[in-house]
């Protein structure tokens, strides 16, 4: 089974291309010049517009983009939950999804599970079964704030550690475990 | 430039091996049986272990899975932002970026970036640069309330498009537009 499913839809980023403004950021003239009721006066705040401009991603935004990523990461733990439960009570059908899971990709949720919707009335519903188990893990067991803090976490522990390792290369200065 | 860069390592998924619980969920046993203390009667209560068995992902879990490989996308989505940033006011340094990115794969973002920074005292400065932006953009820019919002959405939408499409082939009803 290929498990590189989170690639396929950005191998078709077009890196190339001109770029493209993906979002629009309004800010509301109200916070630009506001006039008091009472003293009349004009103050003047500063624009709240402060996102960096994301070229290149055509008409979907980068949250789409990781989305769709995300769907098939989704579809594929739903296929390993599926697998684990017919484990223990149906072997038969473990097999059965396991021999069509190692012949086909899984690169593409959708169509993996067409295909496996088309291919025999028990792989059928084992694939209604996969449907209704990547819905309830996206909206019910996916830890969304932890993925949140873990990637927080991950990129200032990234950044120290490339900025560390070229400080250690260059000044020549043995790491002090 | 190669943009498949989620999937090295999910690649590595271990599907094959023997599963491994990768999350504990704690039940408190004073759910189970309480004892009231005016009337002294015991009442059942049902267990809120609700969470799925999500097999085969070692150690890691699978948000920290996900945010392993938004991390790879952020740091793509910073260097589209930089690239666009130079393109207006530097087009030496641009043209500079742009040459290592075409010849350096992003799979691996950490990887991109110590080559990077070893590369050129121009190129060490453009990669302090993006690793600043993809921190930023992390934590600032990138709307992960949104992308909750559309994962669920998409998954709502695939299910009934794949089901919808089953039904419409197998009943040999023509599609009403």
């Amino acid at each position: 089974m290929e498990c590189c499913y989170w690639a396929s839809s950005l191998m078709q980023l077009p890196f190339s291309k001109p770029f493209a403004t993906n979002k629009i950021y309004y800010c509301p003239p109200k916070t630009f010049w506001r006039v008091h009721k009472s003293k009349r006066f004009i103050s003047s705040r500063p624009l709240r517009c402060q996102k960096m401009y994301v070229p290149g991603f055509g008409e979907a935004s980068p949250e789409a983009k990781a989305a769709m990523n995300l769907q098939n990461f989704f579809n594929y733990v739903a296929v390993r939950i599926v697998l684990a439960q017919l484990e223990s009570y149906n072997p038969e059908a473990h097999e059965e999804l396991m021999e069509f899971v190692s012949s086909h990709s899984l690169n593409n949720a959708d169509e993996f599970l067409k295909q496996m919707m088309r291919q025999s009335p028990g792989l059928k519903t084992l694939a209604l079964r996969i449907l209704e188990v990547r819905s309830a893990y996206t909206k019910r067991d996916f830890e969304w704030e932890n993925l949140k803090k873990l990637s927080f976490k991950m990129v200032d522990n990234a950044n120290t550690k490339l900025m560390r390792d070229y400080v250690l290369e260059t000044s020549h200065v043995e790491d002090a475990k």
